[in-house]
């Protein structure tokens, strides 16, 4: 491991990346089958490049089953239900397991009624939305998924109590020749990941990610705990982490406000997170392939506008997520060596093979 | 009407402007029914103070109904159906209709199916987007609507070719003492009409409303030719204004991209507008006076937040919007001198007896 120190982080194929954080589940109590899934989408979250949901994740998902706050058999149901609709209760199971279930409700549904909206309740944090997002792509279907944050980084427009988390939408829709699209975005101008990644490094924060509770910038991310998250738009993405709030939580009887807890401070309260997910049927609306032309020929008028001076070139989003994949799929994952050691000092207290090529 | 030229502006009941529209919509050609339904909507966000899409929309209306932009006797039909979706197709009839028509077929499948999705193509401008997403509030149930943009305001993030519009979304949710939440914003920091309305007033624009093709900020209205709206949250709101535009354009065989008409500077080219709105019934989720009971809790919650220095009061969307009803309503729609005069030169046009008290 010594040879990586001096210069790249060391790169780990998604097949061992998989298997590692599979066992650490095991160890820590959860059945194989939930492991192994659960270890497949937090894969899939590194080999895209969202670094911050992935194996990133691992030891604060199993601090909070160690301490008690996961249910490892969890009866995840639906307790309401019509012909498009689902309410599924999580039964305070890993997120991951309750959202691929609802994503897979929600895509049945679908095929029958041309869309459908399944909500979760008792769920958990369940890694970056896009995952979940992407899943109705296999069926020809276009794909939104919001959820509400695990923790609140934001006040109301105007306020400082925080209420409000940076409630995450992603949306997947798919292109014939080009990559699908894939929009995933907090309601904040800065993701609170971001924050806790500059403050690693030691950097400065652009004036727009916080402000303090004089409504003065904020841009030392040490002094992120004496301040909060800006939503995108003012008081508009105020509006829309709001909104997605009270669809994805209150609607649910999940948490929202007050009710959230702090997965970050609290490793045992319910958390009671909520979350939705629409799966769309594109033959509902248009012959599919057609589609999928008219995306290539909206994706190609973006990337071949005229550019503002010093832009190199126009994306559409997932387009670098979806480079990333395919390079790391490639190449490897690469894990920076501070988390290769928090992730082996892991597989120590778990009794499991560290992480190995 | 000189006794106003000196003070406040003149202002007219919701009845009396309604009927000045229905007369002005009838002598123009459209049917008796239709007139009054466009007329109802248009004075409906009049009263919500929605001031640049009611009445002062109905001179720029009727010119490109008598250039024959408009079809007036269109066969407005669901092309494309399942048990929770429509495709409708407007036949280039006005917007308001066609939007109207497919409000309504989304409430009898949501009372079906739990939520309906339904989708317009060769629709046409539909005034704000909040009228429409309100109308399942009646049934007990939440109303999401999105629309393309009649005009293209923005290029992709870092480009300089306007191929994108301010494709705005409404979501209404209803409360059980507290007035409903309605948020109604356009994906850009600034709506157009903000642009219109601060050049007309001869008011100097604040940075990060506009950008010229140098990437500058652009502060003078009257040069808005030479720039174009900013997105929220930078390359986020032009996320979200591409994949509003992929749901409601090119998922419904609708405009999107360079094949948008500026219904401003073109009268006659059909624009094949494209919208959808999904109605999502409450009581599939929740027991529904319990969910309105939460909503008043999440809406007291983020009113009674600690506040920033200087900030009189903290809202929720459709605050303000709620209270400019219930005065309007009681005090009257107020009327600018100058759109009195423009709407009273049309009349004049039209032959019909202006807007009177």
């Amino acid at each position: 491991m010594t040879t990586s120190r001096a210069g790249k982080p060391r790169r780990f194929s998604a097949d061992d990346l998989q298997a590692f954080i599979e066992r650490a589940f095991r160890a820590a109590g959860v059945p194989d089958d939930d492991a192994r899934t659960v270890a497949e989408l937090m894969t899939r979250l590194d080999l895209m490049g969202a670094d911050g949901h992935g194996v990133f994740r691992l030891p604060h998902y199993i601090r909070r089953i160690r301490a008690g706050g996961i249910n490892l058999h969890p009866d995840i149901r639906t307790v309401r239900e019509t012909d498009a609709t689902a309410l599924v209760d999580g039964d305070n199971g890993v997120g991951h397991l309750v959202v691929s279930r609802a994503a897979r409700i929600a895509m049945d549904k679908a095929e029958k009624c041309g869309v459908a909206w399944v909500g979760t309740r008792n769920s958990n944090h369940a890694g970056a939305a896009s995952i979940y997002a992407v899943m109705p792509l296999e069926r020809a279907m276009i794909g939104l998924y919001v959820a509400v944050g695990s923790a609140n980084h934001l006040p109301p427009w105007g306020g400082v109590d925080m209420l409000l988390s940076t409630n995450p939408i992603a949306v997947a829709i798919p292109a014939l020749e080009e990559p699908p699209i894939v929009l995933d975005m907090a309601t904040t101008v800065a993701a609170y990941g971001k924050v806790k990644t500059a403050a690693q490094r030691g950097e400065t924060m652009p004036e727009g990610w916080m402000i303090d509770r004089q409504g003065k910038p904020l841009t030392d991310p040490k002094r992120a705990d004496e301040g909060f998250l800006l939503p995108i738009g003012g008081y508009k993405g105020y509006g829309l982490s709001l909104i997605f709030g009270l669809l994805a939580g209150t609607l649910n009887g999940a948490a929202l406000g007050s009710t959230v807890v702090d997965f970050n401070k609290d490793d045992t309260t319910t958390t009671n997170t909520g979350q939705f997910i629409v799966a769309l049927d594109i033959k509902a609306f248009a012959d599919l392939d057609t589609f999928k032309r008219d995306v290539d020929r909206v994706i190609r008028e973006m990337r071949s506008s005229d550019r503002l001076p010093d832009v190199e070139s126009i994306r559409v989003p997932g387009e670098g997520s979806h480079a990333t994949f395919q390079e790391r799929s490639r190449s490897g994952i690469p894990i920076p060596d501070s988390l290769l050691d928090t992730l082996n000092a892991l597989a120590g207290e778990l009794a499991v093979p560290v992480l190995s090529e």
